[in-house]
Formats: C-alpha cells, structure tokens, sequence
C-alpha cells in the first residue's frame, strides 16, 4: 500500500481530508476554549476526537495505517480521559433526579405532612454510619431540605431516600473531582502535546493510500455501508423480540446477581451503541452517501440512556457496599438500583421499537 | 316493600333464589369437606360466601333488606377472616419467586461460581442482626442453600438475598400461623354458626321483595347492567393512558414516599378490582344476561395481580422497618420493593390495553 498525497477533486482522499480538517479545526478552537469554558472546550475536544478516531477506523484502507494506528489509540485515550468527568456529573444529576421522582409526595400527603408536626429524626439509629463529610454532606442535606427528597414525610424509609443522595453526592462528587485533575494533568502532559501536534497536521496533510486516489462515490459508500452492516449485524443478535415485550423484567434481574450478571447482560447493547456512533460519524463525511435516517440518531439517544442507566446502577451497587451504611440508606439505594435497572429496560423497550419499525 | 315468597317460574325471584342454593350448598360442602381437605373447603367457603354477598348487594331491591344487610356483613367478615391466611401464602410465594428471579446467575457466572474458591460468608458484619428464628429461620436458609437465591455469588450485596428471603418467610409465616388460629377461632365461634345456618336456610328460603315477583328477564338485567355501570364509570376514572405507556414509573413513586403514596395510587384500582368482581357475580345470576365477556375474566386475573403486588410491595416496606437488619438485606429489601411497585405497574399497562381494547 504506497503512500500518495496528490488529491484531485473529487477523490475519496479529499473529502476524508476536508472531514478530518474540519474536525482538527473544532479540536483547536476547544484547546484554544479551555481558559474560557472548560465544559464547552472539552465536549468539542472529545467530539473531535472521536470522530477522527472513527473515521480513520471505518475508512482505514484510505490512509497509511502506520499513522492512523497510533493515532487512534492516542484519540481513544484522550476521549476517554476526558469523558470521565461529564459522565460522573451525569451520573450523579440522573440519580439525585431519580431519588426525587421515587420519592414525591401525593398532593394529599402533602397537605398532611405539612400540617403535621415535626417527625422523629434519625429513628433508624444510623448515626454515624456515614462519616460527616464537612461541605460535601450538607449539600445532601440541603436536597432533604428543599423537600425533594423528603424525609419528613414517612420515618426511616424515607429518612433512607436523603442519605442515600448526600452518600452518592459525596462518592460521586469525589470521583468527579478525581477525574477533573486527571484531565488537567492529561492536558498538561508531554502526550497530550504530541497528540494536539499531530491533529494540527491533520488541518494540512493526511498520509493517504493510493486507494484514495479513487473517486469518492466510488469509494466511500461501500466503506459506510461495511459500517452500517457491522452495526445492523450486532443488532440482529439483540433480544430484541423480548426487549420489545414491555415489563419483561430481563433487565432488573441483574439487581441482586453478581455484578457479571449485568456486565454479560449490557454488554452487547453497549456494543451496539459504539457501531452506531462509527456509523453516525463515516455518514457524514462528504460523499459518504450518509442518507441522515433520523432514526439512527434517536437510537443513540436511546442507547446513551442505556448506558448512562446501566453505569448509574452500578454506581448505587457501588455505593451499597460502603461499610457501615445505615439499613435505610441501604434499602433506599436497593430501591434506586432496580429503579436504574427498570430504566435500562425502558431504553432496551425503546431502542427494539425503533429498531424493528 | 313487602315481602313475597310465593314465587312463578321465570320470575326474578326464583332465578335468584336458585343462583343462591347453589352457593349454599357449596358452602355446605366447604363446610364438610374441612376436616380432608382445609386449603380446598375455605376456598369453597370464601368463593360461595363472596358469590352470596355479591349478589345480595347487586340484586338488593329483590330481597327483604332487614335480612340480607346484616347477611352480606357477616358474609363480608368470614370472607376477610378466611382470606387471611392463603393471602400471606400467596404473598410469600410471590416475594421469594421474585427475589430468585432477582438473583439469577447468567450461565457463564454459574460456571465461574462453581470453579471458585468458597467465597468469605457474612462479609456485611451483619451476624446477629435477624434474631436466628429457629426451625423458620432454616427453612430460608434452604432457600439459599438449592441455590436459588445465590448467596455466594457476588459478597456482601446477594447475601442480603438469602437474608432477606429468611426474613420474609420468618415474618409472613408468623403472620400466616396467626391467621390461621383466626380462622380455626371464626370457625368455633358462635357468630359462625349463626351464619351458617342463615346460609343453610337460603338452600330452601330467601324473603324476597314483591319486586321479585317480576319476570327475570325484566327485572336482573338492568340490575346487572348497573353493576357493569358502576364498574365502567369508577374505571373510566383510572389514568388509563399513562399506565398504557410502558415505563412510565408511575408505581415505583411510592417506593420511597410515605405508605400514603402507594395507598392513594393504588386505591382507585383496587376499588375496580372489587366492582369487576361484583359485576362479574351478578352475571353469573341465571337471566341476568350475562355475555361472559372473556375480557372480564382476564381483567380480573389482572387485577388480581395488581392487588397481590402492592399488598407484597407492603410487606417488603414493613419488613425493611425490622430493627437491626443487616444493610445487604435492607438493600436487598428495598431492590425488591422496588420490583414489586414494577409489577403493580405492569398489571396497570395490562389492564390498560385490555380494558380499552
């Protein structure tokens, strides 16, 4: 496979260069970001480097895979460096939002809590079973406090519902804050360096075969369509049938099973979730053929609700097995982890739906 | 209104009298049948004595309400006093079938399970937080130990399974022993006797109104079509079309709310459950024109269903309020509340595409 960066119009080399131009552009103007609006800055540089790293895999015959090979894995560690942090912050949104949900009150009960006197606190006898926690445990606290996770209204259960949010606010926001120096130190490393150095020259040169000398709709729509095919094939072997029956309860069986139980179960929708973001990202390269089915982009919503319901569960699992916890904070994050459970199954419902329409 | 026994054939009052000497003598066989076989003569005992009070109260016009409203509360109290105990029955079955459904191995953990070492037992430092129980406490223990509720599997959280499967059988046994010494005590009591000779006088006489005198085919069917009203209209008040979108979390609100939550949630259903039985009684009344809908009979399956869930749901919630409980079992506890609440939601969806089919 020889090496050719003499581009005419038209060829396949040129619209995966102007792709990956525009996509080194969006990396560099979020490296430039980073003082401003580190948020932003981040989701373009993970956007961009995704869609690179996606690219020179669904259309690897079209550069020099010397290159690209190297090239991918450094993507694929940038992204995932900085993935973590907006992952745990979701995470944390999404589970504090479910504890609310699971624990509102009925307009009724309302009224009645309001005009009842004070309960008893701490009647679990818990003190104590989490460490205090300064700061971090009275922004749980203050969540009990706002009356959305209301452990006034029914004793220890309830009770249950406040501690498990401050714990998981506490574990998550640790994880987080974990994950936020990692990244500063990533961006600050010889590597990341090197790796911002070789996207730069994606705005000027890409090592091309000679494979990409052939016209672009000659060359690109079968390689999208391998994509497309790879993705169709790993979800045929979906459960979709069952999937597809609503309250099949397949997915909460993994609540009290070994962790494995939920791994074995997730991972081939988890799977399916990747193809479908090669597949998003080779269709819309220029000549692609990418016909824009606005299907695929809901099923990758549905399938991120997937995922992020799934790790969301595990995450409470995680928390459960905290030493010393209180019974009710055990039973509320119990209740919390089949809710996320039930959640992956909706999305599963969702996706077979979308998938089979 | 006076009271006529002087009866036609094909007059509303013969069709009635003759529906309910057939209930009568059910119950007499129920009652003779008790010292064989208890589990099938109380469902004679309870069927009959339902059928009976049902009928009374949907055909009241046809009957001397001096004797038939004092009839259907006694009915109403034998009936409560022996569904007791196959209740608690019912409820522990479901709840230790749901918490294996919850624990299953997928088959590739089964195979690591069985090739691992023993893992270490009691890791949550829980011992001594279930008082031992003696034989009922062993009994759970089985459970665990056939391996349909792994405690080996995965430390410290699928322990909180077999404990929690302990404490449910200790506890729902302990209420079904008390139940059935009820019962045994209702059945010695003179109230009883009472009862059951009124009930052995309605296999030769039932003071009948001069209502009844009517012909049948005039005068059931319209009292039947108003049960079916009053069955319609009080389901016609259900929130139908949320509970007809899958997934819609609705029931697993109350998980972690007050008692009260589900209470209000789930009333409105129960209260459907007990008209779809009323009108389903009245159309077994010979000339009442029942269609025998086959909808019904499955609505009620449904509904059923819907009751016995939060009824199991409860007793999950009362038995994770046991002081002292290990956190593995009170998590265990709340995942399986958690999936209970699941159940009564799915029984709503059914329902729902059901009834408005």
């Amino acid at each position: 496979m020889g090496v050719s960066t003499g581009l005419d119009d038209g060829n396949a080399g040129e619209a995966l260069s102007s792709y990956l131009r525009t996509q080194a552009t969006a990396f560099l103007r979020g490296l430039g970001l980073r003082g401003d609006d580190e948020d932003t800055a981040d989701a373009l540089l993970r956007g961009s480097a995704r869609r690179i790293a996606g690219v020179l895999h669904t259309y690897g015959v079209l550069t020099d895979p010397a290159w690209a090979e190297p090239m991918r894995t450094e993507l694929g560690w940038l992204g995932a460096t900085l993935g973590r942090e907006p992952q745990y912050a979701v995470r944390l949104g999404r589970l504090l939002d479910a504890l609310r949900r699971l624990s509102v009150l009925a307009p009724a009960e309302e009224a009645l809590t309001a005009a009842a006197a004070p309960l008893p606190q701490g009647a679990d006898g818990g003190a104590g079973a989490e460490p205090a926690g300064g700061a971090r445990r009275s922004a749980g606290a203050a969540v009990a406090a706002r009356g959305t996770v209301p452990a006034q209204s029914s004793g220890p259960l309830a009770v249950g519902a406040a501690r498990a949010a401050a714990l998981l606010e506490r574990q998550l926001t640790l994880a987080r804050t974990r994950a936020h120096s990692a990244t500063l130190q990533a961006m600050g490393s010889a590597r990341f360096h090197a790796l911002a150095d070789s996207i730069a020259l994606l705005a000027s040169e890409v090592p091309l075969t000679a494979r990409a000398a052939e016209p672009a709709d000659q060359v690109l729509p079968p390689l999208a369509g391998q994509a497309h095919t790879r993705l169709a094939d790993a979800a045929g072997t979906l459960p979709l049938r069952r999937a597809g029956h609503p309250y099949n309860a397949e997915a909460v069986q993994a609540a009290l099973g070994a962790d494995l139980t939920a791994d074995l179960q997730d991972a081939p929708w988890h799977q399916v979730r990747i193809l479908l973001r090669l597949s998003r990202y080779a269709a819309e390269v220029p000549g692609a053929g990418g016909h824009g089915d606005p299907r695929l982009a809901e099923a990758a919503l549905v399938l991120q609700r997937h995922h992020e319901a799934a790790e969301s569960a595990a995450a409470v699992a995680a928390a459960a097995r905290t030493p010393r916890i209180a019974p009710a904070t055990a039973y509320a994050l119990g209740v919390l982890h089949a809710d996320q459970r039930h959640e992956v199954e909706a999305a599963r419902f969702a996706f077979s739906r979308l998938w089979q329409s």
